[in-house]
């Protein structure tokens, strides 16, 4: 399942240099996970009545190319990875003329809310990979 | 009792037009008056213990001079004016030139947990003015 | 001239309280106001090309109502008062259920980009009040 | 050379979960780069007197612990890797308790201004490594 989130960049998101901050890229990856899990009815209350929640352990991202004000984005996200406690989704960014901005593979893992260590994926989120 | 919090520009603070963004001065200021909700031994919970929570509903703010990225600004917090259910703070940001770059005040309600409608402003917080 | 920017609130301008955090509506508002000044024909640009720069000196927001994740906000800007060499926009932001959620006045005045002094706002914005 | 610089994360740095957001260490880290940067004597001035530019293509960040309004961190800053017109740096984000909240690997290019190609790595820079 590939979810598609498509975005403006405003003018606060642009830095000294003139283009998209490569912080805030990070920021349009997790607009376009919180699509995704929504597509996906996995709530962050929906993990929770499971006992669970998902973290962020690692984000690996290429930038291509410079963004610049006024620029129509869409984010990208998709799965790709399983592995037995974590997860990897992969995000790309593309602009109004096709162009990678940038891509990411972001990996969560899914832990037990009481013990805080890391517990199986839930078949609710594996049956997307 | 005024009270003042340094800080120092960073580089994703300064937008496309090189000085700090209008926006990011209302960070500045929030930062401030969390100096000074602490120094007056005022936190989150110490309201909600009382059943209350203070919640802003004007900012006016005056901007001054630029700021650019490096600068060492102060920012000056202090009780301005009391009303029966609101209370005003007055915030200066200054350079290291001694410049006032900006200043605002910032006008909040404390209003009941529960029933979400503005009570009187508890003593604890009316002996500072 | 009354222009709106249609947006939707993301995960990360959420804070700690699980709203809109206060600093983040001047972002908003900011984004509104470069609507406005596009569909004015009045670029950066223009203004350069003009002799001329225009400046924020004043912000006067109230705040009346919570934003949330996934609000769909509408944000108007509109011409308000003119001075010699300043000008006044209104701006309010409304929510999917028509409740204004935040309304400001901001004030800028126009300069000349080398003597950075005042000067009379050209008459390409003056007939928009 | 390793560089650090202390900071305190601030209140509007936390987001909806009551920690800080995933996106905001790429601020820190670049605040850190920055810091790295001018104890190296290599300002972004520098840079252009020689005709270059850098550019950030690649960033890996391992998510290791929240970190918390208050939190006294450190952001360590070292050279890694040096390739043709590649470098990278190590960057460690340290909490008050000596334990590690993020790391991350940070890869650059060195490109020519004008051809906007990337050039080998010059010496000012490479001394480091």
């Amino acid at each position: 399942m590939r979810v598609e989130l498509p975005i403006i960049v405003r003018s606060t998101e642009i830095d000294v240099n003139g283009h998209v901050n490569n912080a805030k890229y990070l920021e349009y990856l997790e607009w376009g996970r919180e699509e995704w899990y929504e597509k996906a009815n996995l709530s962050y209350q929906t993990f929770l009545d499971m006992g669970l929640q998902t973290v962020t352990v690692n984000i690996n991202i290429n930038y291509r190319k410079e963004a610049f004000q006024g620029d129509q984005l869409i984010i990208y996200t998709q799965p790709q990875k399983l592995g037995r406690t974590s997860y990897t989704l992969f995000q790309q960014i593309i602009n109004q003329h096709g162009n990678v901005v940038a891509d990411a593979q972001v990996t969560s893992v899914t832990i037990d809310v009481k013990t805080r260590k890391g517990v199986p994926v839930p078949q609710e989120l594996t049956k997307f990979f």
